[in-house]
């Protein structure tokens, strides 16, 4: 038996077939806005049937299939409430999925609690009870593991920690608010903020390499000790181990896990993190700040590995 | 049967005899730092004893006794680990209560969770599965609701929201952090933002009442419509509608519950706290923000009606 795990993102439709907690296939395909949720669903089914065929298996074998989307989801109603990126509102994706695989036991979920959902099986959360879970991306995305499940909101919503805000009047967020989480510590805030810096230093390496400079980039040049890259590096880690420590502070987890393409640059990124976030913590013995295991594919595996469907 | 309910202050400890959650008699003694832990079981015993014999009851009635503790505690344990305005650090409370009622049943929590049970079995969240709860007072005080039941962490400390992060570099903290919730929306916090302002209008009431000026008072002037407090309510609802969004966009609990001294102001607070988180919610099916039910009294009758220890 195989599991079918979809990543839907803002540009591309990733998708892969998991065995095992492995994937043993993937195939990614450009998002579409203008096809809507319908466009979308065609898409899947015409991809999932691709992917089966091209590796010699048949729909017979999938036991599980399992959809990830960048927004707000009510998993137990199977609908996308708002995800502003696919322009997604009040969706049933479940139902229009079902239409086309003719089942309906599909598991729609957010994004991050996908991921979350294959740190805890087999990844950074492996065997906890109670932990926080952060993608830095595009976004900042959030899960919140209670009992050893992802916690899905009171009110059917889930949850969205990286909506918590963190600066009055700060940079005007997608959400409408001001001053969230993710104005500060996704991939674009960062570079947003290295750019401010940057610019006031036309005589520097970076300012050179200004116009192929990126997130991954310019964690390059602090590893090398390039000194403006660490100033604009420690800034970002003031604004994120605000966020971690006050998640620390209002839930006491076991960990803190940090994900997404960010947590790729390892300890130049986790080592001034830990120190700051756990010099603000209230807790003398606080949980720690750990790198999530999974990288890109996280989405698509836990997806994939959906079984406790929460609470 | 009747039931004990201590609420140990940095000024007081206050005590109910509470019976089918109704304190029936309640006394208040001043609480000595000096006496510390011993002193201060010494003199609950000898309390105790005093507000049974003053109402004809014995010792021998009492089916439960709670106590109450403004700072972070493990409650399995019954070890206050930190409560600042206390000097408590480390201590076996319960423990030392033991020693002084011969009984080890005695529960020894946090004072916004005793006032959260309060409000959980009798009061504003009855019957609420997912809620967030504030004391705003001297401190801020938290509590957090999952499952019907009050959440006590996960790594053994509680929860302390108090401690949020809401602006960097912002006002230091009791705690030794920056620009906690605690520095923006206690009552202390409320005090110095409406000196600050009125400082520079000695033309005003404000300031001509400047000696006698407390929160109470303040909401007066406010209600009265006088414009310089309404301004200074107007900041602290900002910075409050912050911290009250960031837990509705965290958790999607289905109420954000105030209690606490600050909450007695009614609708002047409540209006425009509404109005703002709302506003920054991230939800459009969001929970609400409701008043707390019990007030001064919250503590005493939440540390007696202990029955659900937590998880």
């Amino acid at each position: 038996m195989i599991r079918i795990g979809v990543d839907i993102g803002g540009t591309n439709v990733g998708m892969g077939l998991v065995e095992d907690g492995e994937i043993v296939a993937k195939c990614s395909e450009r998002f579409s806005r203008a096809g809507g949720v319908e466009g979308c669903c065609d898409r899947i089914r015409a991809q999932a049937g691709e992917l089966l065929a091209g590796n010699g298996r048949t729909f017979d074998e999938v036991e599980w299939i399992g959809a990830a989307v960048p927004g707000s989801v009510n998993r137990e109603k199977g609908i996308v409430i708002d995800a502003y990126n696919l322009d997604f509102h009040d969706a049933p994706l479940r139902e229009r999925l079902a239409e086309r695989f003719g089942r309906y036991d599909i598991d729609v979920l957010n994004d991050a609690d996908a991921a979350a959902n294959a740190e805890l099986h087999s990844g950074a959360m492996k065997g906890m009870r109670t932990a926080a879970f952060i993608t830095l991306g595009t976004g900042v995305g959030f899960s919140l593991i209670i009992d050893g499940r992802i916690f899905e909101g009171g009110m059917g919503n889930g949850t969205e920690g990286g909506h918590m805000i963190l600066r009055s009047n700060g940079y005007r967020c997608s959400c409408g608010a001001r001053g969230c989480a993710e104005t500060l510590c996704s991939a674009p805030a960062l570079m947003i903020k290295a750019r401010r810096v940057i610019k006031a230093h036309p005589d520097s390496a970076l300012w050179r390499n200004r116009r192929k400079l990126n997130a991954k980039a310019l964690f390059e040049f602090a590893k090398n000790g390039d000194e403006l890259a660490l100033r604009i590096l420690d800034e970002y880690t003031d604004a994120l181990s605000d966020y971690v420590a006050s998640l620390m502070n209002l839930l006491d987890p076991e960990a803190v896990c940090i994900g997404g393409g960010i947590s790729a640059a390892g300890e130049i990124l986790f080592e001034p993190l830990r120190r700051k976030a756990y010099g603000k913590c209230f807790f003398r013995n606080h949980g720690k700040v750990i790198q999530a295991h999974y990288l890109n594919d996280a989405g698509i595996i836990g997806a994939a590995s959906g079984v406790a469907k929460g609470r």
